[in-house]
Formats: C-alpha cells, structure tokens, sequence
C-alpha cells in the first residue's frame, strides 16, 4: 500500500485501541479528490464534517489546525484520495460517551482508484444489491463509520465490469449506490432519493443540485422505487472522486447516455 | 485506565489505521465476565461471535488460539471484564472486503463496572430512549461494531440512578436496553423482544430462555409494545455482566419484584 497516514497531524500509522472510532464507529468520515494539489469541494467537505459532528454530539475539533493539515498533507500530490477520519477520541469502556474526549483526526492519502478510464463518458453498468439499508433518521445522511452495510453490499458481486451497486431500504425504495448518490432524469426533471431516513448527503450530490438550479434544471428529492428508475430517460451516479457516472445498464434493462448528464457534467 | 490490551496475542496498545473495524465497524465483539480466573459463558460468547463471523464473511479466526488467548488473559483476574473485537482486519481503501485479509484480534481487559450494588436485589430504574433503532435482518442479532445508535441512546442520560435505557426501533417496539435484554412476564410466561430485524442476541437471554425451559416456564420471543411492557407483572434486564437487574420502574409506571426473575436468577 502506498498510503501515508497522520494521526492527529502526526505521520504514523498505528492509534490508540481505545479509540471510539474502532470500538463502537463512533465518529464519522469525508473522501476528498486531490487534483494538482488542491482538494475539490473542501469547503463542502468540512461543513457536512461539521455539521456530523454536531449531530453526533463531537466536540472540540479544531477547523483550523483540521483545514492547515489537509491542505499541507494535499500540496504535492498532483492526483490522489485524501480520506478523513474524525472520532469522539479514547474513551472507557462503555457507549455513555466521556464526558471529556478529544477527538482522534486520522488522514490518509491513497493512489486514485483505478476505475475504467472510458466509465466516465461511455457509461457504467450496475446491479442491484440484496442487502437492505436500515432507516434511522437521526444518522441519515451522515458519513458516519457504522458502514456494515456497505461492505455486505460491496461484497456481493466481484464482476470488475460492474461499476456500482444500487441500495434499497427494507420498504423497496431506491436510496442510491454502496459508494454513490444516483439521480434520474424524468422529461427533464432531475430526481434524486431523500436523505432523510437513509444514504449519505453526498457533497457531489450537493453539487449537482446546486449546478441544476443553476442551469435551470428542475430538480426534486424525492421517493424512488425500481419502477421509477427503470421508467427513466436517463440514469447517472455521483461522488467526490468520480463525479459524475452515466449509467448505460442496470442490469437487464439498458439506457441511453444522456443529456441532463451531459450539461450537469459540463457545468462543474 | 487500568486497562490491559492484546492484539493479535501481544500486549499492545496501539493497531492500525487502516484497520477495516476503524474504518468501517467491519467487525464483532462480545463483552465477557470473568469471575475467579473463569470465563462465565465462554462456549456461548464463542459461539456467537463464530456465527457472526461466519455471517459477515469474515474467515480465517483460528478458534483455538483465540480460546487459548483469552483463557490466558483471565486467569489471574478476580473479578473483571474481558472484552475481545474481532475485525476483518487491514485493508486497503474502500468498501469492499480484500480477497484475503487476516482478521484482527483485539482483547482488553478492564475493571468491573461499578454499579450499585444494590441493583441486582432492589431493582433497577430505567427510562425510554427517543433515539430509535434501525432495522435491518442483515444485521439483527449480531454483536457488530456498528454501535453509533447505543452511544447516541446512552447519551441521552446522566442521571447515575437511572440504570438502563430502553429503545424502540421505528414501528415503537421495544427492542431491549442500550447494553442489555429485555424480558416481561404476564402471567407466568415469559416474553422478549425477537432478534431478527434489530437488537443483539445476548448470551445471558439465550442463558436466561434456557433455564426457564429447564424450569418449565413457558417462554415466547415476540414483538413487544411499550403497553405490553406497562401492563407486565414483572420486567427485567439482562446481559452478561448484569446478569439479571429486575426492573422497578420504568418512568412513572412502578413495578414490584417478581417470583419469576427471582426463580431464574437462582436457577443461573
């Protein structure tokens, strides 16, 4: 593995087994894209982190010294992954959260996932996972660390030319990949599912409906199910590292690469 | 902290940050009395934490060698605590497990809580939770390390005569407490929340089920409303630690101690 990893700023690869992070996932996450040094959408990044860590009850992370290391751990990487950990930090035995803690801040930078370069303008092909997403509003649309579900998900199919997963909660409804939001285009009007009792807010997410609202595009949270989806004009996938995936087949059922992607695509 | 730690068998504090329980929860654990150099239990922890890791795909724990660890760990323990994780182990980044990973052994051993002792013989109070459960067949019953709704929950109470707090999945029915099982009686039988779509399948109910088929008490697992609870002739907590905490109350409703929790008590 090539990865460097800072622990609470420090280069080190080891933290402490008391962490709540590993004893109970308590805390939460960001995966930021780095491009010729600079990291994408980080100011979307540290307010959805923040806002986490308000729901969840973190305190004391320090915005500054957190964005001062992000940046310095990012100026020499011309292409890369840097993923950011925030947990409650060392505490006791027990889920009563301490009453003081420090929070633990672990960052690692990867190599670029090597995706399939023609993805991105041909399309990606995607199945639907078996394994159903519990509802919790109070940690919808968190990027929190309890990601069980994911990785029982991601672990269904091993097929390389499948790009993604589709979710489903327990009621049927679509609630978007194991790594990506999805959105579907309906004459024009853009949808995408709520995040509200399941899935990741997704900064890529935030982006592509601010960029809609721009153009001018309707775009509307909402209920999905496989009708919906199947039924669409078009298809496509979102996060911080890809950006923006067509889908051209979801499993049986085909679609053409269209062109609310296309001018989404263009406008970030 | 008196705490000691292993892993993977040697006495250290520290693991990696790229362990996939930090990164993900990816991982089980059991929490575990040791009572005069003893494991209470040991074949049950065992057993669940095997079928759990047969249920998330995670291979290659060798029973033996972690028997012999933790056997080691207790014997000049009195009185303690012996809690061991199991993770899926080191991983490059992603959700997705590796084709092959050696999973990672995590024991520590900490103080006995300290509890009133007067719980175990005058009862317990306890409080509803307003944080709900998700639910999830998938995960239900499992010991995971995706424990974000018990610290939430626990968090939601200071009040150190406030023992226990119980929570409700989404539907409003009760599942158990943040750290234990719930049981009623009505009637002679027994109730307790099942296990299937939420809640952890706690070694002192499988215990307690068991004696009360030894006693010929007729016990059910069942879906259990916040009425059926006010309406119980008794109520009472377990969990491998507690044992058995007979309820005395829970909010405003008052119960008396019962002949049925008692029996079972000195039946274990």
């Amino acid at each position: 593995m090539s990865d460097r990893i800072w622990v609470d700023g420090r280069e080190q690869t080891m933290v402490s087994a008391r962490d709540r992070g590993l004893q109970y996932g308590d805390g939460l996450f960001e995966t930021m894209a780095v491009i010729d040094g600079q990291i994408r959408h980080l100011r979307y990044h540290l307010e959805r982190l923040l806002s986490g860590c308000a729901r969840l009850g973190i305190e004391g992370v320090d915005q500054a010294q957190m964005t001062q290391e992000l940046v310095e751990q990012s100026r020499a990487v011309t292409r890369g992954v840097l993923k950011l950990i925030i947990t409650r930090g060392i505490g006791a035995r027990g889920y009563r959260p301490p009453a003081t803690s420090e929070p633990t801040r672990i960052a690692s930078l990867s190599d670029w996932p090597n995706h399939s370069p023609e993805w991105a303008a041909a399309g990606v092909a995607v199945r639907y996972c078996r394994t159903p997403l519990g509802e919790n509003p109070i940690l919808a649309g968190l990027k929190h660390l309890n990601r069980l579900e994911q990785v029982l998900a991601r672990s269904e199919w091993s097929d390389p030319t499948i790009a993604e997963g589709l979710t489903l909660d327990g009621a049927g409804h679509i609630i978007g990949g194991t790594m990506t939001n999805v959105f579907i285009v309906q004459r024009r009007v853009l949808l995408t599912p709520r995040v509200d009792r399941c899935g990741v807010a997704g900064v890529m997410r935030r982006t592509v409906l601010e960029a809609a609202q721009r153009l001018g595009i309707e775009a509307r949270e909402c209920t999905l199910a496989r009708t919906d989806i199947e039924s669409a004009d078009e298809v496509f996938l979102t996060n911080a590292l890809i950006g923006i995936w067509p889908v051209r087949a979801i499993e049986r059922r085909s679609f053409s690469l269209g062109a609310v992607a296309r001018e989404l695509l263009q406008a970030l």
